[in-house]
């Protein structure tokens, strides 16, 4: 249902229930939460979340549990809390984490991109936020990082009309941050570049964007970091020309093109 | 001056002064929050604000009566507040709002647009926030508007240069979700889809999208909206295929389209 | 190495070390203060922040002063201080300042023109943040603004990646508010509009758009503007028609024009 490789630096999770169009239920949040801690764990540097099939992503929560919903309300609570026990903790992986969406996203679908850092996106993907076409809401964390993704109007043009938006006028709104032709190959340059770097810098880096207020931590992590074997190791990689000059660094492997 | 109409789930709020091409005094403001207030008594289920007449959206404030400012200091405040008092309401409506633009929208007329949820506008809106210029500033909620929606950047270049912008760039930055040629069907359109919408479910998603920090009552909602009739015909409506199903939910009947 | 000059209404301060590329290293940092203290104390209404020689901005931290702080602990607070004593008395003028970028800004360079109310952007402009690539981190106040301006997806995308993004892509992403053929005429054109408008409400409004929380100072001083010399001259202006109506204004003069 959901499979985690790892290969060197780069960790995969896909998602494969093609029959489904990847529909998460209990279970499949459960493993989404498992597969996670298994990133989480081990010295993966970069993840990219995908289908394991392709021209998918995510069709969201699986209709036919949510519906037992209705009525079981002993349920409804431990529903929300499985859902946010895989996407906080996605969220907050402390190594770069990349959607790659070449297929539908919608409802939960959504939610689960927005909890990666970045989104990139084939032609085929499109977007939906769904619950208000069922009466039902969507989980505050999920409706907060969609709003300083792409702001609250276009927030509120896509959860109060629940339309569907394609990967052009995604990408136009900053709903993805990357739409190509070959979302894969970008996608896995993305991830070998953040790879390449240095992880503690990432992981510092990545508390500071996702932490809204200011913290004395940050400014003794940026003391710290001078005395680390990275920073060595950076400056002699860049002595030695085994890294370009900074004014020769490698252009971002994921410009916004399409032919 | 302003009109109210209500047809169905939708409700119209008509700026009807052309000869000041919808300048708005202290009598506006008030008949504006008057206007507001009948369409939350109302139920509607989106509103559509707009120029009765063609070509225009709003000048922005009655510059003979901020005039009358300078001299009578008694007069500032409750300026301020009559503003105010017809901007925050129509912000906290918890229906979806969308601000119809297709002509000039200045001064105060952009702190209007701002405090809808979404602004579709025509090739021939022009935008402009003009304080600046008169040696005034602009009440603080708007400012706040306008940096959450654009950005500090572009909210610094209207703020402080002044100058105005056309369709096309007010695009580009964000200050409109939408520029279509058919401005009004495509306001329309979207009114309507929020409207097809369960209203109970647009209400938690709008209060969330206004929020900005966590609260125990937004889960609380996403529980209960389970046990909601929404639910059950929303659920209903999916199941005897009265809705499209996700995979076919209708595009957003919005994009950025010019010809 | 930094030369300040005020014309009138408009400050330069421009980055004169070609060399190395205008890298800043404590010296430099201590210079920029300077600089910025002395346009705080001039009567200049603008600022544009540029390098001396053509094709270049600022290349970041001077290298060899920063690999030194790897053996010299004892340096890391100061140099981090100095940094932040250059940027955020920058960002704090009570004036609009721009950043006229024509070359590479990279590293420490692109938090300095965060720092600026505006960035405007030549073709050959080029960006990376590139503190991943060292094993070191980024001023926390830096990539708050960084997040503040583009959001979190494509801040992440650049501090984790560290690569390069040309001017295009950062006109896109909103990195830089303009990207023009000729920059340098926009900037100067927009610190020129900026200037001849009112320099409390530059200030007021300026203050607004840095506070993220509301203050009862801002109703005060949007009250006692009616009071100020510059609204009679701004209102005497506009009825002897020394500055245009309000549906006359001048377009902004900085559009994203690309020929």
């Amino acid at each position: 249902m959901i499979s985690v490789s790892i290969e060197g630096p780069l960790a995969t999770i896909a998602l494969d229930a093609p029959a489904t169009r990847n529909a998460l239920g209990l279970v499949g949040w459960q493993a989404l939460a498992d597969a996670v801690e298994q990133v989480a764990a081990s010295s993966a540097r970069a993840l990219i979340l995908r289908s394991a099939a392709p021209g998918m992503f995510c069709s969201g929560s699986n209709l036919r549990e949510i519906a037992a919903l209705a009525d079981h309300a002993d349920l409804r609570a431990p529903f929300r809390r499985a859902m946010r026990d895989a996407m906080e903790p996605l969220a907050a992986l402390p190594i770069a984490t990349i959607a790659l969406v070449e297929g539908d996203c919608f409802g939960a679908g959504v939610a689960l991109a927005l909890a990666c850092d970045m989104r990139i996106a084939s032609p085929r993907a499109a977007f939906a936020v769904t619950p208000a076409k069922l009466g039902i809401t969507y989980p505050q964390e999920d409706v907060a990082r969609l709003v300083a993704l792409i702001g609250r109007g276009q927030a509120a043009r896509m959860l109060y009309g629940a339309g569907r938006i394609d990967a052009d006028e995604a990408a136009r709104i900053g709903l993805v941050e990357v739409l190509a032709d070959d979302a894969v190959a970008v996608a896995q340059g993305l991830a070998g570049q953040v790879a390449a770097n240095a992880p503690g810098s990432v992981a510092s880096l990545k508390a500071m964007v996702l932490r809204d207020s200011p913290s004395p931590q940050f400014d003794a992590a940026f003391d710290q970091a001078f005395a680390g074997a990275d920073f060595c190791e950076g400056l002699a990689a860049f002595r030695e020309r085994r890294t370009p000059a900074f004014e020769d660094v490698a252009p971002i492997d994921a410009n916004h093109t399409r032919s």
